[in-house]
């Protein structure tokens, strides 16, 4: 008989699929674009038809998956997260969302049960922003705000964002036909793992989201003076790396001594890099966020004044560059009571939170109303090949979502 | 008419020319057998012919140019350094000491003069370790000291040592005839820029060098945990470059306080090293020089120490490797002798200083005994562009050098 957990256990299934496709032998590393993506539409398309519905790959290579209404010039709402993923990962970090929407279908399907709306799940083909340093690639094509210059962008081994979209199949030219037309829509909800530990420790397997809380993040370049490692002496050096480090672990103090802060630095790069050579350049990424847009641009503000009185200590120079902002994203709000309802019908106690993530459903929002569903995930472990989620936990949400949907019809039906 | 200093001018002009042999078209960066060290290797042949020298390149890629002695069986002197460079190199680290050599022995052939022994000169194919991360391959198998296992090593292309010294057109199967007999030698006498601001301070032009100090090459690493940067609350983390941040701020602290203690952190490598990823692993390379022996010793496994008990408090794992390790070694006191004497009778003052950097000199040091004459050099840059030395001073060393080799000449006849 299938139930939910036979089919929680066929989403994990297909997740650990997905995750044997990967650029590297070693571990999961899936960045847009790139021969394992095509893998993972490949499995995904044929899940989908399974699901009964049509599948198209639009022209950056979201692949979408659409189970038609019961009437003509219906709308429809929308499904779905990312199928990229970042380096050394998880296996649940967008999967699990896209694979429990085409499950829901694949449900209604069975029964041969049409809805008063269209349903299309996303599959994004990227979210993660590894491969050219620019998050959520699919889903801003899909909401038409993405910024073209992007295109003529290499990633690390030279190729623009141009031609790995002609490569995998896209058209670089066409993006504008991946824009979905806001006036057909109804909304979006997306499953999604925790990625933290609130969920785990309330001892609940899934909850509504709130929010997206705001974020920044900056490139910071530190330009000292490279010189020989045995010859200068230490009072004499503009060493960019110990100013680098200085600042670094002034930023782990400053957050830590500020409730709901994260601040991380990610990525550094040592200029000219040589073990003999006294670091001249460094140049570090620093990601900043809180749910309050006020608080967050007040410390961004006292990490560059604190960045930049240390550097004049020591005789360096900074550079800060924002690369990326995007203040806190509210839940539309009638949705999150749709999902509050079905999780109460499915016998669970109601969790609300933030979510410290970034999600696609953040860029979504552009076009239309959105929900998140969180999936309790173990430890709160996420980028990570430790991530991991329970059945159980994947059978609720699949429950839940079916559930809103099934409620979203009746209003729909009652309008 | 032919001139010290017009001299020096033209073995400026062969540094630029040299300079201008890169692999990266904004910088030099010389690699060991790579394409700009096979142009290095042939207008360094053309000026060793030029100078009345046989010429040729051995298995691993060294270039050697002899020049014959009066008499047959005579021993040989050999002079010499690298022709390799760090990244984003100067244009006088090792080519000013293998060009200075081949105009000294340009003098004698100019004027038909023979000496009791025979000159080499040796440009080597690596002294930097840059691309292998094995400094002085070149004079390394020169001595018989190269261990063969670095010929499996890989670059960062995943070229091994072994083939690019095919590539190159050597003979990695053949390094033994690299191998300079010791019982034909008399010494080995390099000229090299200070690297370091001593010369220029004291106002002279150049100074004998009495011992080149002790240094030790670790590599260490931090494993915590990596994690989403968005979702980890800032005091649940185990953020592995917090901590080699930290250890990175305590060096530098450490070796302020230490006299005639340099240490240096010139790589730095992240794990996964995105920007939304809470580093999991560092890695970072450590330098450490002191001219005594014992006190380096303490100092490394103070850092050590350090390290760990840091690394414990934070819940992060430490490896510490040594990777590479030499005590202090002297330069033979009757070479160093007769390069005092010899700027005496040029009218300079004498100054003798350690090297806080490593030299081919110190791997010879295993065959034959060593001296080395420094090069005032602009503010005691070095391993940067900004390299730079007066044509005055190389006019001097060329002079010094040349009534070096005279006065070793009147010492063997009169022997």
């Amino acid at each position: 008989m299938t139930t939910p957990y036979s089919i929680a256990y066929t989403i994990l299934q297909q997740c650990a699929q997905l995750g044997s496709y990967s650029e590297e032998s070693e571990c999961l590393t899936r960045r847009f674009a790139t021969p394992p993506m095509r893998q993972v539409n490949a499995a995904v398309t044929q899940w989908m038809q399974e699901a009964g519905m049509s599948v198209r790959q639009d022209a950056i290579g979201n692949i979408i998956g659409r189970y038609e209404a019961d009437h003509a010039d219906a709308k429809t709402f929308l499904l779905g997260s990312h199928l990229d993923s970042v380096r050394d990962a998880g296996k649940y970090d967008g999967p699990l969302g896209v694979l429990t929407a085409i499950a829901c279908v694949r449900l209604l399907h069975e029964r041969q049960q049409r809805l008063p709306f269209a349903i299309e799940v996303f599959g994004f083909a990227d979210e993660e922003g590894l491969r050219y340093h620019v998050p959520y690639l699919g889903s801003q094509a899909v909401a038409g705000v993405l910024a073209p210059h992007h295109l003529d962008q290499p990633d690390v081994d030279g190729i623009t964002m141009r031609e790995a979209i002609r490569t995998f199949g896209g058209d670089p030219d066409t993006l504008a036909t991946c824009v979905r037309d806001k006036s057909d829509l109804l909304g979006y909800c997306e499953v999604h793992i925790e990625q933290g530990p609130v969920l785990e420790k309330s001892d609940i397997p899934v909850g509504v989201v709130t929010a997206i809380i705001g974020q920044r993040r900056m490139n910071v370049t530190f330009t000292g003076e490279a010189g020989h490692a045995g010859t200068v002496p230490m009072n004499l050096r503009h060493d960019a790396l110990t100013a680098a480090s200085i600042f670094i672990v002034l930023v782990e103090q400053k957050a830590q001594q500020h409730a709901g802060l994260v601040a991380t630095i990610g990525q550094i790069s040592v200029y000219p890099g040589a073990s003999n050579v006294i670091p001249g350049k460094v140049t570090l990424s620093l990601d900043v966020r809180h749910a309050d847009d006020d608080q967050l641009e007040q410390v961004c503000q006292q990490f560059e004044q604190m960045a930049r009185e240390m550097a004049k200590k020591r005789q360096v120079a900074v550079t800060w560059q924002q690369v990326q902002q995007h203040g806190s994203i509210r839940c539309d709000h009638h949705l999150l009571d749709l999902l509050q309802r079905a999780i109460e019908q499915q016998g669970q106690r109601v969790i609300a939170l933030p979510s410290g993530a970034g999600h696609d459903a953040a860029i979504m929002n552009h076009l239309t109303p959105m929900a998140m569903l969180f999936v309790r995930c173990y430890k709160g472990i996420s980028h990570n090949p430790l991530e991991s989620v329970k059945v159980e936990d994947v059978a609720v949400a699949l429950s839940v979502l079916e559930r809103f949907l099934l409620s979203l019809a009746q209003e729909q039906r009652t309008a």
